[in-house]
């Protein structure tokens, strides 16, 4: 039973978000600039896909299982990883997953914000400028790590409820690529 | 240094805000909604200065200088607190502070966030219900919470610097207080 009393039947955080549609609009504004507009920062190396699998990695250190699948779903869906075992490999040991280095680096960083911003440290900072990052991406990767900090404490603080079917997470993810996240969707299918 | 370049002189979370305004923005909104907006909820029963005193609580716990001093400021303009003695009781004692018991069932569930979304108890739930907390206010709470847990991440995380006189925080206080919060605002004086 979540802590308060939502309509029934939304996953994860669609709860909260039909509860407070003032404050679901400023944390969706949020995911779509950080998520979802690095075509509009040239200085950023970001896709989509690896912005996507910084916040899968953050939900995943802090076991908040809706995020870590929706998110995973929608990171797997830009890159391709049809079977989610990118997805697995990144969450499970992202040092010998099949991604970039300079995505390592910026992994590591994530996973210090995730235990508090005093982790982080000039090496990291210093690791991830030698494989390329730009200040634009550590200041992305710092930030997607802090908001899903936010968000997966919002979705299980509450103690919302999840459906477990992978491919209602899929479902979802494919249409989030297409139209971005919003609080007053109505293509998630009934869990 | 703060680990990428930012304007210098500009205090705290201004540097990043100012580095990127199109994330400043839905932050900037969020904090308007969550910790000024209380008079469009009628079923709210926590004030401005409460709301900032939970965000000073966890900004506290979370060891970030910056927003614990800020929003301490504007918890105590609001709250008629001005030698900060109250805000320091909160922030050591809570139990024992001058508030609301209402207000200590929603510090403890706000710590509980601080430390992770699951360690939220239906226990602290009820305590806060009993206490006349509705809703809205549990909601609230959380959300607060969980949204310092990020602001705090991206200030610390960034290594931002913060100035130490208390009079620049009490001045920016009374504006935040006036204007509500924004990066574009010109009335920080020069630290």
């Amino acid at each position: 039973m979540p802590h308060i009393d939502f309509v029934p039947g939304l996953p994860g955080i669609r709860g909260p978000m039909a509860f407070s549609p003032e404050t679901a609009r400023p944390l969706n504004d949020l995911v779509n600039v950080l998520l979802r507009s690095n075509a509009t920062h040239p200085d950023s190396t970001l896709s989509e896909g690896e912005r996507e699998l910084i916040g899968t990695y953050v939900s995943s250190r802090n076991d908040c299982f809706f995020c870590q699948t929706i998110h995973g779903a929608v990171a797997s869906h830009h890159l391709g990883d049809t079977d989610w075992s990118l997805i697995q490999s990144v969450k499970q040991d992202y040092i010998h997953a099949d991604i970039s280095e300079k995505l390592k680096a910026l992994l590591t960083i994530a996973g210090s914000v995730q235990q508090g911003g005093k982790h982080v440290t000039t090496d990291q900072i210093d690791k991830a400028r030698a494989e390329g990052a730009t200040d634009r991406d550590i200041h992305d990767t710092i930030l997607i790590a802090a908001a899903f900090c936010m968000f997966n404490r919002y979705v299980d603080g509450l103690d919302t409820r999840a459906p477990e079917n992978p491919e209602l997470y899929r479902y979802r993810a494919q249409k989030v690529a297409e139209y971005g996240y919003t609080h007053e969707d109505h293509y998630m299918p009934p869990a």
